[in-house]
């Protein structure tokens, strides 16, 4: 077994850190400018897509419903079908949204603080609230539970999803714990795919709150790169478990067309979507259905849609590959780093040594590169360990990005050494 | 003077009703099916916006922005220029928003429930809540003020807008009314425009509630159809009264473009819009930027879109035409009804002897011709007098127009010969 970057001497330590500082340097020099901060598709990326921006001839729905005009707020009956071929969902669950199915998210989250659901209270007369936020998790689903001033309860991962013994716990004590994010497929940082289990287990758990929620967001549901990760049917669950009410599930074409010009959408049980749709009939008078039959045209059904995505995945699969080649072949013999190697999705998750996330994106940083911000994927922004970053490989150019994971593996080996030498 | 039907006597009105009989079953016969509920345009109206459906051959904007990509909150500069200069605000004010003005309102209705504005406190933690309704009004208005909680007090219109004397003595002497409903300009139903008095008023008016919001909804902000009327700055009114942070401005391309898939916006103070975009970063990446350059690509500047809502206009004028002529050849003499000239927007409002409006509809709906339901136009649907009916001549084609409001006439004054007869 090689010799870690724990395992060496002072010295030793003193000499790696003169190197790794010349190596730095010489990025530095370079005046780099590049981007990793989200989880952008590049623009080679959306070339594949253009055709939802040819002309559309026909604005009629198959119904010969005149999609330029108002009304359908369910959304088109063809994008309700072909979401549900697409993700094994019931039509008759599924509301369409605008662009942003993140907005579908807060929206939903603000009608259960203002109004509740089903019967229940709602959320903001309730003299504490409460989430489960698997963590490293998705900054911006956090970002929403702290605006309306739920406190946040992070739970670790494990290889399955989040540590169901953890959740379970939790949730049956507590009824002020009212929800869990979950992006159960390909998670956001790690990659994690949740295992059959685990879905269960969502869907059957005691929870001391009535109206526990879900929310199920399937952002990378059909982004596969290394082969297919099957998900189990978080409604079938939650049916069979006696809890036909507890997930929202969404998902959108962001990341399978246009992220600024996609379709979202939310699934619920029937009961629910009934009462959502009562409200959201209160907030706008439809969504944009010329948007819908835009998307659909290109996208037309679950096979169309599956080679759309292959086209695409083989664009990401070189930049997941520069990515884990590079962290392999820089970080692992020395012990610098651990990180996942997801199968799809958008991200790569690695943690440094503890202590050391911050001070790299530091050093990353001032050479000109910037990343997810330390932290951000946890709740508050507070990482306890500071050692999560999340590596988003998916914006630059493959040449930017093998130059921006060259000079960010010296940063991780660089603030490791400086931190067991005792500089901060 | 010509009789009218209240001069008639007993034997009269029971003559007129045999007539008037015959008349309804002729059109009841013929199975109409028509339906002038909804301010929708009609097909031919949305047949003069097919080049916003044309290809969209190049996705980047003026500053090199990708818009199919993430990003740009705040819409694209070119947007917020386009309205600034349409609607002369200071592209610095503007949001620009998804395919609904409606959302806008609704969402900004919730950020002041759920957080307040400005460092005033949350509405919801307030013990009471009003909001100033004049009337008639928008129905969707006053449903996201009930959905709220929020009481609602009907304030009576004027040729110049809502009665500014009740509005000013309202507003004085109760800190719970925080805010009023305002379609300035061919208002919904009436087609009355704010006359400058009443903006100025509006503007530097005293109110007990610190964060009082004037909801200033200019839907028909540039819908002429006979000659243009101005109408004067609310923000100017605003700030010259001191109250810089007091209107929210609404306007949507909804009525220009395709309802279904126009381009919304709102505006605000510079310190108000700060804080709604810190929010509205948390519920969104940003609206549809290909939605903005398609829009800005075909109605381009103030001079295109004014041309382009010349040719709607000669569209929508044999519209009200057809409306204006046939009330005032079937209604005028016999007093049966009185009702507006709107010089623009999309609607005429008609107001039929007290207790007869619902009775009005429930003939013309037995016979064929949906219609706004009754009340619609007041809060809670509840018209204290029952008499008035918005008509919206925009939909259906002209023929078909012709047909629905000559039975409708029929109605109107079948209704008010069994009110006076005592039948109902």
């Amino acid at each position: 077994m090689a010799k870690t970057v724990k395992d060496l001497s002072q010295v030793e330590l003193e000499a790696l850190k003169i190197e790794l500082e010349a190596m730095y340097s010489e990025f530095a020099s370079r005046n780099l400018s590049l981007n990793m901060a989200r989880g952008k598709p590049s623009g080679e990326l959306l070339d594949h897509n253009m055709a939802v921006l040819d002309v559309l001839d026909d604005p009629f729905a198959a119904d010969g419903t005149d999609a330029r005009n108002y009304g359908i707020l369910e959304g088109l009956p063809e994008m309700r079908r072909f979401f549900g071929e697409v993700l094994g969902l019931d039509p008759e669950r599924i509301i369409v949204g605008g662009n942003s199915s993140l907005t579908l998210m807060y929206d939903s989250i603000a009608r259960l603080m203002m109004f509740g659901s089903c019967g229940f209270p709602a959320w903001r007369t309730l003299p504490q609230l409460k989430f489960l936020c698997p963590s490293p998790g998705y900054d911006r689903h956090f970002a929403i539970t702290q605006e309306f001033g739920i406190d946040m309860i992070p739970v670790p991962m494990t290889e399955n999803g989040p540590d169901m013994d953890v959740v379970e716990e939790l949730v049956a004590g507590d009824e002020s714990i009212k929800g869990i994010w979950c992006v159960p497929l390909y998670s956001n940082p790690q990659g994690i795919c949740y295992s059959d289990e685990t879905v269960a287990r969502l869907g059957r758990m005691k929870t001391a709150a009535p109206d526990f929620k879900i929310f199920w967001d399937n952002a990378y549901g059909v982004h596969h790169i290394y082969g297919e990760v099957q998900l189990a049917d978080i409604f079938s669950a939650c049916d069979s478990g006696g809890n036909p009410d507890r997930a929202y599930y969404f998902f959108s074409t962001s990341k399978i067309t246009f992220p600024g010009a996609g379709v979202a959408m939310m699934a619920a049980s029937f009961a629910e979507r009934k009462e959502i749709l009562k409200r959201m009939g209160i907030q706008t008078i439809g969504s944009d259905k010329l948007n819908q039959l835009r998307t659909l045209r290109v996208l037309k059904d679950a096979p169309t849609l599956k080679k759309h995505m292959a086209e695409l995945a083989d664009v990401l699969r070189p930049k997941f590959d520069i990515v884990l080649q590079l962290l392999d072949r820089e970080l692992k013999d020395g012990g610098f780093a651990t990180w996942n190697t997801p199968r799809g999705g958008y991200f790569v998750s690695l943690d440094t040594l503890d202590g050391c996330a911050k001070k790299t994106l530091e050093l990353a940083g001032k050479a000109g590169v910037t990343m997810t911000g330390a932290g951000a994927t946890f709740p508050y922004k507070k990482d306890p360990r500071d050692r999560n970053i999340r590596i988003a490989p998916t914006y630059p150019a493959d040449a930017e990005l093998r130059t921006a994971m060259e000079l960010f593996c010296v940063c991780v080996k660089l603030a490791a050494v400086k931190k067991l030498l005792g500089e901060f």
